[in-house]
């Protein structure tokens, strides 16, 4: 598990780095497959994948088992979106702590009230006092069961409207707090702010942006304006979400299966991504003969 | 919730419905969305979403709280796949209480032994003797909180090579021990077995078949022949998988999400099947101004 | 289910009726066991029993499992401490559509902020404002699953310091939003206090009490003032804790449980508490026998 | 986490140890507190506090979360009573990893068949075939998140009554299939088919037993013939039970809590055994001024 957050701390520290949404098990093992080498489980994506609203509505330990379940899925290291932390410093704390020994290699907390609203969302968008989130920052890095175990601090000062100044005035405090890297989130729907803020921020720690809303803007100039990691924080459940839809629509409109066998994974795949393979060697390993039982 | 298994019941005693399979809760939504009247809760499903295999890895709370999440979505009635039942008869009747108090309309219990193997995965495939699955049938019975909430005996014995008289004998068995439904799993390729079993059951009871080996069979030959409800119990997971690697793959080899943009859901769509308005209004509603804290 | 909530409004609607501590099931068998009529699931006291802090480090999922196991273990109606509902109206709503699903009978809600801090600390206790606990207890009302099931509405303004007129006005806004019941909290060492607000509260609505602080207040006398309801809101548990103490120091001493025999419980004893008779009962009925698996 | 296995090792390595039982993260603290090295995670005690029968009534996930918070609220390790390990080889490693990851030091398993019967009640003693419970044991060792992690395996060959003879060939087994170490449980009223096996088994491994049914039997005559950890496995959760019943009872009688004062601990006992000061320390250090929200 420490080797997790210390590829986690790896990742974060280099100058280009992405890490790419999961939402469960099984999305988590489809990331890492398709070759990437870090994961983001996205808040928003693993309340929507329950059924539920990106406002906490699921309970932080049903957050933290999900997180689990990623983490169990997977040997690339995994960032949980942690809300606001599902409370007060006590509450991140003890989630630092659930968290580090369960295999998660770090923890992104944001500057918002709880419970939060989502950031697409219309809605409050309240952000808490800088002395309390720096306090959650400080506690955090205080009750790491790792000392790789990594502390992301999400300002959502842009997306709130408080502006660049107050961006760069949470940034900063948060630093001071100890945090690991920063995560600037903007709901514009070009990168501008976001650069801005990258070239003020000049390297004073590792940056993270998500470009959900600006997704033409290119890499490269997000990295070149001083972003270091970048969160792809949504697209795979997004495409989970419309193919769903277009094969429940196609097989409840033709009445069958038939025609959509192709479109669909095959129940070997599925088996063969649970490494079910695995399961029956074992099963010859530990002695659970036909006919034991 | 007793209207949901009321509901259940109602397709359950028609003579030709349809069962979709949804493996959380945002599948669940989808599946409602595209006019489908019942949910089939699949274990295989539940357990690969999570990363885990199909063979009890996930315990039976876990399962209960998945089901719960997938009922929560909808209001359309949801069979969970419930295995073995997680034990012998005294952990049946304790799922199935708790099913009931959650809003699921019905559980669909198979004559293996726990912990199972998948029914399409390599392993044994033990089925346990008649009289103790009969008794998990009556415990489960006995001690439903809702007496529409329906019971569905699933023999295996097709799965287990043990051949379509033991099938009709177990069937026959389960029938006589009170269960609402009988469903009968098949490997095959084709849906001869099924059709033959179908013949010689004769309508005893609602009759459940679930074609994923053999999906090019038309559901006007099965329900001809005396199935009563076809349950797709993987597609729209299996969807999922196969658009979620295409995805990752895309994404890695263009290290840009740009392109597929076209090709992923909306964040406002996403919002909206979670109701987002709902929790917009919501909050006009009881109060929650901006400056009221 | 709904008999339980039905049970519980009788007893809120009685005009000296008592609710005594219960903390998981095997507490709750035993105050049925005494002939109580109704029981408080008190936060305090199942926190502490998991070894945590009364200020929400449990989260709220964990309340529920940990109530569900309460009023699954008895058949009198449980009256949930519900804290501040966790969160805003949002995540009150859905507890209390989850405590009644589960069998719960009523839940009280407090006008503190979350994460809370216990009535009986130190440190800081903040009421939210009326219009936002409003709020609460009309979404509360809104979702129940049971018309029957209680929404108890607890002022906290003596707690921390904020007099009695604050207490009447908060109490009488709960009121008109539709609490079915008030509590008034106080944690001074005898009951004028709260025989003050009774009085000028004039039965405006059934009215609880929990004179943790002040013992030796009769309950006549409290009856007698207004009080409609008396909460014994810890004894059970704190008499478990004393006791343990007790038995682990002196068997931690003599190195022997020989002496202790006497001072604890018969294993027999708590397996009829778990009724493990009905259980082999079952175990024949269900058709277990010996060499059926 | 690794200090806490390694300290139960060193335990289970000494020549005359005890561990005393806690059924919740309070009895825990209480056990600790009386100076106890070790505490046993009793799955009967357990079971009981829930409300629940010794019956693998509670998922093996309720069981690994009630088993991380005993060992959350103290220092000293903790060995989980772990039944048969809730199904095959594969939910036994999972679980081992389970525990591992949240500071459990270690598991004991049993070789009867799930779900189990208490040891202690009428019904079904079925022992599982010795290859079956050897792989069990097998894959624990190879699935350790650490190699400190206790394996201790339970026959209950006396149990089921299958003898003396019986009960050395598969703790012979078991000690060939690695286990660290070997509990041998009976029920008799005393400790002499303890004894024999003690005297037979010679030293092999370290030896734990279970004297609940031969309380008077000094710990110096079950050293002295080669039980090395005494497990006093149920009596701190027999001792609450007595009590509560008491208090209960008592209440209910004089309806005042008047009386009882003296015989149950002051909330400032509880609050101190949570160390709820720790807590208030944390808000200063934290940041948390009155003003911050």
């Amino acid at each position: 598990m420490a080797k997790k957050s210390a590829a986690l701390r790896v990742l974060l520290d280099s100058k280009a780095s992405i890490l790419m949404e999961a939402h469960n098990g099984m999305s988590a093992k489809i990331v890492q497959e398709a070759g990437f080498a870090g994961i983001w489980a996205s808040g928003f994506a693993m309340a929507a994948a329950l059924g539920l609203r990106d406002a906490n509505e699921a309970s932080w330990t049903q957050v933290l088992n999900n997180a689990e379940l990623i983490a169990d899925a997977v040997d690339i290291p995994v960032l949980l979106d942690g809300d606001t932390g599902f409370g007060n410093f006590n509450n991140v704390r003890r989630l630092v702590q659930k968290l580090g020994q369960r295999g998660i290699a770090g923890v992104c907390l944001e500057d918002k009230s709880f419970p939060k609203a989502n950031s697409f969302s219309a809605g409050r968008h309240e952000l808490v006092p800088i002395v309390e989130f720096s306090g959650k920052i400080r506690a955090a890095l205080d009750h790491r069961v790792d000392h790789n175990f990594c502390i992301v601090a999400r300002t959502e000062a842009l997306i709130g409207g408080a502006g660049l100044t107050e961006a760069l005035d949470r940034a900063e405090a948060y630093r001071e707090a100890g945090a690991d890297a920063i995560l600037i989130h903007s709901k514009r729907s070009n990168a501008e702010e976001v650069l801005k803020f990258a070239d003020r921020w000049g390297g004073r720690t590792p940056l993270l942006a998500v470009p959900t809303t600006y997704p033409t803007a290119p890499i490269e100039s997000l990295f070149g304006a001083g972003v270091t990691t970048i969160v792809w924080a949504n697209q795979i459940f997004r495409g989970a979400v419309i193919a769903m839809r277009r094969i429940a629509r196609q097989i409840h409109a033709q009445k069958s299966i038939a025609a959509v066998e192709e479109d669909i994974a095959s129940i070997h795949d599925i088996l063969e991504l649970v490494d079910t393979g695995e399961l029956l060697d074992a099963e010859k390993r530990y002695g659970l003969s036909l006919n034991s039982k």
